[in-house]
């Protein structure tokens, strides 16, 4: 599968929660394709963009959560493309990964923001559908460099699993591709002691989960 | 009450739709700013537009819905200028005028759009609640070209109600607004026949419809 990363974000150089994501896409074989840089005047290139989609099936909006939507070169992008991009979308998958510096929980009735998410990207999913494309849950990051170094690793593997692996992994699914980048990745085997560290125990706790999940099946079954 | 009405649309000058709402606009004390034809560049004047906001106590977002938002041009605006805004915004009203060439049913679970379109303007809503403002019901204007001369002229008069009436007028305050403006407007007196024919039908309608209501009321107050 390949995955292409249409990144939207003005002030990018300035953004290490961008930076990040950029830095963990580096192993994997995806597309980083940051319009601001591409198109600063404003041009977008439309044959450019329909040779892009053709040539990858699982397409994803990157960008920080601007006045509930996504920044103004990403719709412009939507603008001068999508009319003409029927035939390089058509069952292929559209995901969603958005930064927010308001915590997640505000995103909800009562909450500051008032609204989920998901109502806020409505616009993308009916894309999606329209497009007969498969929307992949929105990969969420909210207040990114608030959090504790591990909790951002973590989140660094969920978000490279969101943009390499196929459809809508299982639990097991997600453990396996772990373990295959783990003993095949070379820089993941130089990570010093503090994060290899880390990964085993990621590891183990998924690996717990799964086998209380069991344990509590086969009590199921025997009732 | 001022009204500024911001319109995107980078093709306006071949929009019906538009060229009638600006005809509509002429004898009105509103403004009309056109952001594609005083930005071509993309280069938004953030103090230009703070002092447009500054002097003005209704705020209308005009635009066709592309891809179920504004156009690129608009959310640029709010990219630029919303940041700033907060004084000049707190208290007053934001309403949203959209186009769109799907019919409205289709605006709704089941519907070929799927979504209805406050669900689409969520992001607006919530921008009006964020500053404090009063979040004015949408006036939608799906396929006006394909509608009859009459229906377009009553769609007409009901958008520059939605202009320039205060709050969220009853219907007597309606007709109040279209009488004074019938006898005091120079070039409605001088209308063709046809248009004063429906004039009159129009107001006739909405009579008989108050006199309907107060007959209900009158007969639940007897029960």
């Amino acid at each position: 599968m390949r995955t292409l990363i249409i990144v939207s974000h003005p002030t990018i150089e300035t953004s290490l929660n961008q930076q990040f994501f950029k830095e963990a896409t580096e192993n994997l074989t995806v597309t980083w394709h940051h319009l601001e840089k591409h198109y600063p005047d404003w041009t977008i290139d439309r044959d450019t963009e329909l040779e892009l989609l053709k040539t990858h099936d699982r397409i994803i909006f990157q960008f920080p959560l601007y006045w509930y939507s996504a920044p103004a070169h990403l719709k412009l992008w939507e603008d001068t493309v999508l009319e003409h991009a029927d035939e390089f979308l058509k069952g292929k998958e559209l995901g969603i990964v958005v930064t927010t510096g308001v915590s997640e929980k505000e995103y909800q009735a009562g909450g500051k923001e008032e609204y989920t998410i998901s109502e806020f990207l409505r616009p993308y999913q009916r894309i999606a559908h329209k497009f007969e494309m498969t929307f992949l849950p929105p990969f969420v990051m909210a207040q990114f460099m608030y959090q504790t170094e591990e909790k951002r690793w973590e989140r660094l593997v969920a978000y490279q699993q969101y943009l390499t692996l196929v459809g809508k992994p299982t639990l097991i699914q997600r453990i396996n591709w772990f373990i295959e980048r783990l003993s095949s990745n070379h820089s993941l085997q130089q990570l010093d002691q503090t994060k290899q560290a880390f990964l085993i125990d990621y590891l183990e706790n998924e690996k717990e989960e799964i086998e209380d999940l069991t344990f509590i099946l086969q009590e199921l079954k025997e009732q």
